[in-house]
């Protein structure tokens, strides 16, 4: 059995998504937990194993896998999900590289907008900015209606997610508008957003 | 053929590292190209295909995998390597973490230190700091020598790799630095480091 550590409205509503999406709700028990927030006074909770308390969390034979981006590949591997590409099948490099850009590029650059700092010369050099992820996303919606073209995948679950929290940094562009409005209509995307 | 694009002293040096310790140098064209540098004159290189001219970048079957954690994971993968674990196999999802953990905590973290804004409250509420990446590195060094216990792996190239550059933020706990030396006296690690 796999656990999922799950604080509602948090970054694992979009991991509770992907296991609805994959219809595997029945393999994993997930677990609601409360976390820290910086608005609301809910407390840390001592039952989520996570060193720093956050979550998502994903516990599997004794290991611990942390990180959205990390845990959703495993996931749909362990699976075998169609809503991630194979070793060896088409798309596996895409979607890896979509996974780790998540982490390594599009968090840091929208909490560094938040912070007021993405004009920092160190910053712009390291992430660049909210320019080149749009322009990122929208080479990868060139095949649409998806990130990775034809087939809706965990990408697009992970990727399009910010911009639930943060819709001010939407581009006008209506391409990745129409894309981000389909995610979020996703019906995994509803249904994980009233899980509590 | 897949083929990687590498700059000398940058973060493509970790990846070449782990070509030369898959044994897979004979299998993998790696093309050095220039990059802009926040020291010296050197210019982004046409010859590039990275979006935003930046190293690493591998491309195979025509897609292109960018971020050097998506790229480890890749190659380890592709070449049932050692180095990663693979799919089923114990210590998968412990590799996974620590390869989104690099990208998504300690490459912001060490950014933000180097930024000085790594006191700010959004800051730290998202990613933590120095202490808590020194506390997940020692955990996982309590079974040593390696991060994740008996057998070097690509983790091991990337999670110590930022202390090349960043030497001032290594703590002065001997288990960590003891590590992080193991880890650049490895032929590979020397090997690269002279690659040009
Ligand atoms: N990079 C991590 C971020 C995890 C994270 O920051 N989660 C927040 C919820 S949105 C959390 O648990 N915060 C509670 C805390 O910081 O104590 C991921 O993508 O999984
Ligand atoms: N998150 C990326 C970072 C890649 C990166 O920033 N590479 C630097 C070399 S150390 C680069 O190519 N800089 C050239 C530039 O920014 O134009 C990774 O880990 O692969």
């Amino acid at each position: 059995m796999l656990t999922l550590y799950h604080a509602p409205n948090s970054r694992s509503t979009r991991v509770v998504a992907l296991v609805h999406a994959m219809g595997k709700l029945d393999e994993i028990d997930i677990r609601t937990v409360t976390i820290s927030r910086q608005q609301g006074n809910d407390l840390p909770d001592d039952t989520n194993p996570h060193p720093e308390k956050k979550v998502p969390l994903l516990v599997h034979n004794g290991e611990m896998i942390r990180e959205s981006s990390a845990i959703m590949l495993y996931l749909t591997d362990h699976f075998k999900s169609p809503l991630g590409p194979q070793i060896g099948e088409t798309g596996r490099g895409e979607y890896l590289s979509w996974l780790s850009y998540y982490s390594g590029v599009i968090e840091p650059v929208i909490v560094g907008n938040f912070m007021n700092v993405q004009g920092n010369p160190v910053f712009v050099s390291t992430f660049r900015g909210l320019d080149e992820i749009h322009a990122s996303i929208e080479r990868g919606l060139s095949r649409g209606p998806w990130i990775m073209g034809d087939g809706f995948s965990a990408a697009d679950l992970l990727i399009s997610s910010p911009y639930l929290w943060a819709p001010h940094l939407l581009p006008e562009n209506p391409i990745i508008r129409d894309w981000v409005k389909r995610c979020q209509e996703h019906p995994s995307m509803v249904w994980a957003g009233q899980y509590t």
